[in-house]
């Protein structure tokens, strides 16, 4: 018997209106024969007004506290969305984190599941009940409640589809899946109707903000199939599979991602000795702040020049850290430029492809797109330019590799 | 070393301020030295808001997936007041009604508390914390979320202070104590210093809406001493005590109750045969109609007079069944008044003291109010009077027993 896991996010359960459309979608699957158990996240807007709460009593609320109110979010929405299901005369079992339970470490604010207890859920399965889950919350062993850290909801959803090894985790937002780009950037993009955890998570960490990354990689970890699909409209979403899909060509490019939020730092005329990068680096790390993509030419003289990327949030503290470094290795020059933006091309298909890349650079060229970093993995190809030109550059590989009419299987 | 239990209501947690001042309350005791459980309400608004966000989706809903909804009211203040107490210096665990645990049976809505256990709280009292506890709420054999029915905070707080063996199970609301008569009526109305179990039931019974009755039929039975104060100001408040004081004279009088939300009915020339009094009161009462006040007078002709209260919103309902069931008796006539109210005198010193009934009609005599029924039990004497009347007739008798001046002690 098919047993799907549904996944409804704030915005899917934001009105009276939208927790009913959720009813009707879960009541008619149910009514199919089909198992399902239902993870929600809080009516949109709860969430912002319990922090905003927990923030009137102190600047540094403890997450402990925290977590202890703003779990109420989602459970909620379980009883809202039982209560919607009784009304239709479907039988539902609605269930906060502890009582599944979700066994979570004891790391308040963003907790990591350790384990998820199955009997509960599965007895109201049994029993043809629908099982609601309250999403982003779990437990820890102290019986203290804990979050999961926002977008938590997903990675509940992937978790007890591992847990109960349910056919398919599908995930419904207010977009009809993942696109070969952002259709506010590219109004010809398209929906793709399968794509691999890898690109997945290259996209969704290159800004494809569609689902959380933890979930997706979870999801990978533990080959649950995930679909991303609209709870607004009806249609078949976004396939997420290990499976590169043997039957079918291999598509070489799945879509082009971007990121506006990037600043580059450069140090020039590092003495290149072993340790260097590590040196630069390290005090960066220590001050959280998050390293994207590093690049380094050695030079003729034995220097080498050392450039790497921030968030845009973090420049300026990063080049006060990097201006004290450089003199202490006794480098020439620190420089820095908060005006760029990132650009991805990704695909599985790159593997075995290798021309992808001077494709890339020709279609920018043509463009007269001067290109600021180069950064390559096995599936992406990542391209920094100057922010002004990010549309232009986006649409311009969109359209090279003929993306307006789906992946690109060459 | 003492410990208190403190409980705050809706109206005590209202608002940011509030809670603030709930916290430096509880700080300041705690700095006392005091052991310190506090039972909080949700905020006020917060439970109506949930009910009737859960009435939105059904005519009906599931009480078990309303108490989902409604639990989480308190349990955001539990969190708001850690976080309030943690940025005061003072270490506290919130807990839910599950996490205590608080053990009742299974009826949705209106559980009752089967257990409690103290382990987690007694721990956290050792280690110098303040437990703050969600009120209204516990959870079921089956690990479901159950709530004990509006006003079930109270009960939670002297449940509480019962299990701990507290010193005082102190009441924070906004009035300043209980008092002998409503000083919306009466308006030089006495606080009462002491009060006893027995005299607050019939106090609360007659409409003195201070304590849900319930905490304080609990509280008489566990012997645990309640206090009534005031959130908003200081002062003594009121005790509640099964001790009715050995050391100071016997109050005679305590106070005068009142409840204008009564109707009376009469079924008239009833054969005078045994079971009669039955034959009209159970169809009333299987009908779910409470019924208050019971007179009854033998005729000459072997006939019988037969009156009762009820609830003014039952009246319409109560006097049709009575007619059908008059007509089955062959009694006479059925007749009945909705705009009546009924004034009671309240004091356990009437058990030896005879003559306080006399006095009452005397007082209500003088200012021409006709006594509709009259009830009397060892330590109340209650007086049905036309609706119009009441303030009159609760100013006659509060004033011919010196109220005034506090407890009339004779």
């Amino acid at each position: 018997m098919t047993l799907l896991v549904h996944k409804y996010g704030g915005t899917s359960v934001g009105s009276v209106e939208r927790i009913n459309a959720v009813a009707d979608r879960v009541a008619a699957t149910h009514a199919e024969g089909i198992k399902v158990v239902v993870v929600v996240s809080a009516m949109s807007g709860e969430t912002n007004r319990l922090v905003s709460l927990s923030n009137e009593f102190s600047g540094a609320p403890d997450p402990a506290f925290k977590d202890v109110m703003l779990s109420t979010g989602e459970q909620v929405t379980i009883g809202a969305l039982a209560i919607a299901l009784q009304a239709r005369g479907v039988k539902a079992t609605p269930l906060c984190g502890w009582q599944v339970p979700i066994q979570t470490d004891t790391i308040a604010g963003k907790a990591r599941i350790n384990h998820i207890g199955t009997e509960r859920m599965l007895a109201a399965l049994e029993a043809d009940e629908v099982v609601i889950v309250a999403g982003f919350q779990g437990v820890n062993d102290k019986n203290q409640i804990t979050t999961l850290g926002r977008g938590g909801s997903d990675t509940t959803a992937v978790a007890l589809a591992a847990a109960l090894k349910a056919d398919e985790c599908q995930i419904y937002t207010d977009v009809d899946g993942v696109y070969t780009s952002d259709p506010r950037v590219v109004t010809d993009a398209c929906r793709l109707d399968r794509i691999t955890f890898e690109e997945m998570l290259e996209l969704a960490s290159q800004g494809s903000k569609v689902l959380q990354i933890r979930s997706v990689e979870f999801a990978g970890k533990y080959k649950v199939p995930l679909r991303v699909l609209s709870s607004f409209s009806d249609g078949p979403g976004t396939l997420i599979t290990l499976d590169e899909g043997e039957d079918m060509e291999q598509p070489v490019v799945s879509g082009i991602a971007f990121n506006r939020d990037e600043a580059k730092l450069t140090v020039r005329g590092v003495p290149d000795v072993p340790g260097a990068a590590y040196k630069i680096l390290g005090p960066v790390g220590e001050a959280n702040i998050e390293v994207d993509m590093i690049v380094q030419n050695v030079g003729a003289d034995n220097t080498t020049d050392f450039t790497f990327t921030v968030h845009r949030a973090d420049f300026e503290k990063a080049r006060d850290i990097l201006t004290r470094t450089a003199e202490a290795l006794g480098a020439k020059s620190v420089g820095g430029d908060d005006r760029i933006a990132k650009v991805s091309v990704v695909g599985v298909g790159m593997r075995s492809h290798s021309n992808i890349a001077s494709r890339a650079f020709k279609a920018l060229g043509e463009e007269g797109i001067n290109i600021l970093m180069i950064s390559t993995s096995e599936i992406k190809i990542s391209l920094v330019v100057e922010e002004k030109y990010l549309e232009l550059a986006v649409r311009a590989l969109h359209s090279t590799f003929g993306l307006q009419d789906g992946p690109t299987t060459e």
